[in-house]
């Protein structure tokens, strides 16, 4: 094995460098993992840009990178799911297994997770990253590098669209076009949703999403009042949203959510927004709307990666830039200024279509 | 209105006559349709030709059939949500709205339901009809007569679905590919099911199940033990289906679906089977695989309708076979003989497309 | 049957009325009730000193009153599940039936909804009352009426313990003793609840609420800072609360109930709020701590009459204050003013212990 | 330490030996426990009158045991949840934490479980015993070893009761008043259910359900149709039940629980009857009763000792029996044979109360 472990370490704000790292050793349960493709997902962003996220605080270097696909390289004495060559879609999480979260099947919740580029963690946009191989997922011979890579924000999908109970003839209101609002679309078509109105600040998002299915869309002005926008959403939709997904965060577009939201329904956050909001609070609880939070995912991956593959959900539309490693910091300002309709942006540590049996 | 309400009575055990009916006069709360097309149900052909099923006892002269859809052609006082020449889907139950079960949400299992077609209320296969109007759902201009009265079993496919929990990545295995097998399967495509076995008899009914999606199909012969299958069925889906759902009710289907389903997951039986069975319930029990069964729908025609509306699901392929209501007899013989490859025998009682905007 | 049907008659602010209206004519499906016991809601003191509660508007003269209960007087021709002389209690709103909350199990949020003394319906503090049959619950002997007219506001409680999942070993935090936050603690002992904290700005609150069975008490200051008092319930329950439910609705007590929650628990709110709230919502969110309204109740009455008459819960220590309706001005400023620990103050339009067989 | 390490081994049918064993050797997440009390519970009865469970064979010599509590007596390098010292419950079942059952929060069925006195692992009726940290649950002051001890069967009656759906109101069937169905008795109690109906075919064991709190309780005959029987279940709980839990699992007492079982309720079914059964499923399947089977239990024990912390739930009357565990011969005799009105036989493996701050 090659002793280059070329690694991505984010020190400071803007400051991101290339420098090679001891390739690691792995324990019993571990795998080692030849990396392939990594998606800058837009937490590394904001890493990158501001150093911390909510309490999460860049405070030394860290490895950034956490959207990953790679190849097997070798496996601990106690793995029995993998083998060397195998080529795996990484959930980026490991928990503690032994809480109460864990064993109560939510281990998204569990204090002592280990995530990838999440302070004090280092991420897996390297050559060769060690994980515990029950957070692999064997990939079928036609999904490729770049799809697999996509499992991670496809599972934030999956989260959500369950966390809201999207179902058959759900009529679903998505508040943000960026590539969680289009993946939370794709995921609702295919649990039966058969109204999706995706609302965005900009025409070109909205473009890519009506071409990926949504039924109605809607561009937004920042001055519209929330109140307006929930009415003219029941009109274009003929009928008020029963599920209601905000994948912005910010407080109007959380407001909206309350708004428009039919009484007895859900509201499920995605994104992040600031610490205090404003909100009509008493609407939603005097029309018992649901609020729900959605922090990463859990027992998603694996439908995340059965869509994908029995070709239910196509995310290739969302990849609209590649670059090798060596250009990662090219890469970063693509992502971080959505240059050129960028939508997700992906890094190749191989390069290009290496282990796809299938062209991407 | 003309006076002429041709009607289809069963008198007996193989006595299906055609005769005049007074038209029916409407409440308050009620409209009178024109009807348009009736589907033939298994049931409806039980009743011909055993008089009975379970306790429902034919012992009367009672009017056959109850999937239905036609016209609105007058509306009561009271009546909000319709207006004359509104095409409308017929959800064949009403129940009595204040027992527990009513309020409950679990209207299906009302005990004082008047449902079309099972003694003593009579069913709907006439010129005109009358029904409460909160159980008409008007179809978008789209959607043609013949789909809406294919609602009805797609409501049983569609509650069997969310009696099992069908949903992303759900590995389904269908036993029967009758009708009931065949709309459950689109049902369960449409909710996220990613590999879907189903089983029959028949490899004429498997080939048209492959030709709506099923990722795999087994014919099986009725010498095969139960246990035999289910390893088949498992090594066919490379990975034990977590949802069973048994079209057939027969005994032997039923013990394969306990066989087959994987510790933790779901059987939901929809065919009615004989009143005793013999079971390996230990086996189940010890597996935590609960046994569900289905009465008809509850809530489920506004999704199935929106299921057809939107796309998502295409019932079209199901229904081989038109005649007009004077030829009911014949009718009910292709439909009971299964003769020409007969999945779903339809009724015109119009004029085949006089009220499609759309030619079937 | 005498004509005198004296009546509280709310007219506008602080200018509540008794008059004699008219003996109401019942209809097939509803019973006419000779009113015994009818107790005052924290709501109905707020439409007296406001005039109205939210959207809901006191814009001509209501009648008042909706915990209650009575004996049948008359029934309609159609009604079964009663006869004369039957005494119940009565579940106060009565829905369209027909609408899709209706059927699918949530007539709490119809909105054609006709609820005793919300505008523009009037209440029953009057000596003839006639309601919905199927709304009536018949009483067992040993049930007085003053309990019957109490499973109003357990209902509340039951209704709210139910929407957090309250249920064995669950760690509840409740804010608020007043009435509702005292049946919601009986309630949630109720479901087996082991540790039970109750807040208050009013220590005699507290007390009552420990001589109930809160394990733990916490007398609050305005000034207390949210952050600061989840500290203190989590030391004092030495555990996090998995359910906390709000009887207060103030921004403070709302604030408290998210920081407080533990991650992947419940936030429900029974009180209602101002209509605009600054909230902490990304701390609920990210950690999968969920927040739900309650809207009065829904399927609840049957239960709450279950633990009442079990013996289960004990409703009697609420009631503090007994008027007669003609003493109907000072009841109520007893209510509002809180005067003499009022919790409950019951009004009794029959003379007390009239239709008890057991003396309350 | 001492040295001694005296453990009850079965070695085949009726040939249960006492004989000295190495004290175990812990790893770093486990702990030494020095045993205090050990119940026996109906499945060690039967392994040693019967050799064998189901499929789960006595094959080679197996310590028996698995009810039990005991003091730390060593703690591996990573435990941070115990101390030396600390008094425990011991959860008897360690699963593998990482398949797909675990991950979910269902890890009673995951099929690597290692669980006490099921084949091929050694139970803990022993002196020294080594377990995994995590499921073991550090007793308050207040509560007993044999309470402790009684966690386990407690927990069975925890797990049946949140898989029936028992709540606020829930009028719940317990068929058979042993062990399993007392403890079933007194959960279903503390979660809110108002009527209980309890079966057996032995008057004393129904004697002390009453004494238990059960509000009617039924005497069966062996020659009873279980249709007449669920007549006469209705008749006493003037209702139908909505909730059957099973406790025998005897085919006749699964049929009486579907018969007598409202329709939309739950059959739940503890005890592990014969591998096959003929049922009256259609009568299931057309009302909805959904039949589910009780697997041990899952996260079950925390709540289970809230109960007997809490004192809502008392425990200690269902200890009929001690014995030494040098006795350990006629302790199985007494529980075999149900001398003495034996319902839980306790063994002490330290002399009775040494380890109870409060005596039992």
């Amino acid at each position: 094995m090659t002793q280059d472990n070329l690694t991505a370490v984010l020190h400071g704000i803007n400051d991101l460098r290339l420098e090679q790292r001891p390739i690691p050793e792995i324990s019993d349960e571990e795998v080692l993992i030849a990396m392939d493709s990594v998606g800058i997902c837009g937490s590394d962003v904001h890493y990158l840009t501001k150093g911390r996220i909510g309490h999460f605080v860049v405070t030394k270097p860290m490895v950034i990178g956490h959207e990953s696909a790679g190849v097997v390289a070798k496996v601990g004495s106690k793995v029995k799911n993998l083998a060397v060559g195998d080529r795996v879609a990484i959930e980026p999480g490991v928990p503690c297994y032994k809480c109460d979260h864990c064993k109560q099947g939510s281990y998204n919740l569990c204090p002592d997770m280990a995530f990838c580029a999440t302070p004090p963690y280092d991420g897996n946009l390297t050559r060769y990253y060690k994980h515990a191989a029950d957070f692999c997922f064997k990939l079928p011979d036609h999904v490729t590098m770049e799809e697999a890579a996509l499992l991670e924000p496809l599972s934030v999908g999956v989260h959500a669209c369950r966390r809201a109970g999207v179902g058959l003839g759900s009529k679903v209101l998505i508040l943000g076009a960026g590539p969680i609002g289009l993946v939370t679309l794709l995921v609702a078509q295919s649990l039966g949703a058969t109204e999706i109105l995706i609302t965005d600040l900009v025409q070109q998002r909205l473009d890519v999403a009506k071409e990926l299915g949504a039924t109605h869309t809607l561009l937004l002005n920042k001055e519209d009042a929330a109140e307006d926008i929930a009415d003219r959403v029941r009109q274009l939709m003929s009928a008020e949203p029963d599920k209601s997904i905000d994948c912005c965060g910010a407080e109007s577009s959380t407001r909206l959510a309350i708004f428009a939201t039919r009484s007895g329904g859900v509201v499920v956050i995605v994104g992040m927004g600031p610490p205090e909001m404003k909100l009509p609070l008493f609407n939603a609880l005097a029309r018992e709307v649901d609020i729900r939070g959605v922090f990463r995912y859990c027992n998603d991956y694996a439908a995340a990666l059965a869509l994908v593959a029995s070709g239910r959900v196509n995310v290739k539309r969302l990849v609209t830039h590649h670059f090798d490693i060596t250009e990662t910091q090219k890469a970063f300002e693509t992502a971080r200024d959505g240059l050129g309709g960028a939508i997700k942006v992906m890094i190749h540590v191989q390069a290009r279509n290496t282990n796809n049996p299938v062209v991407f």
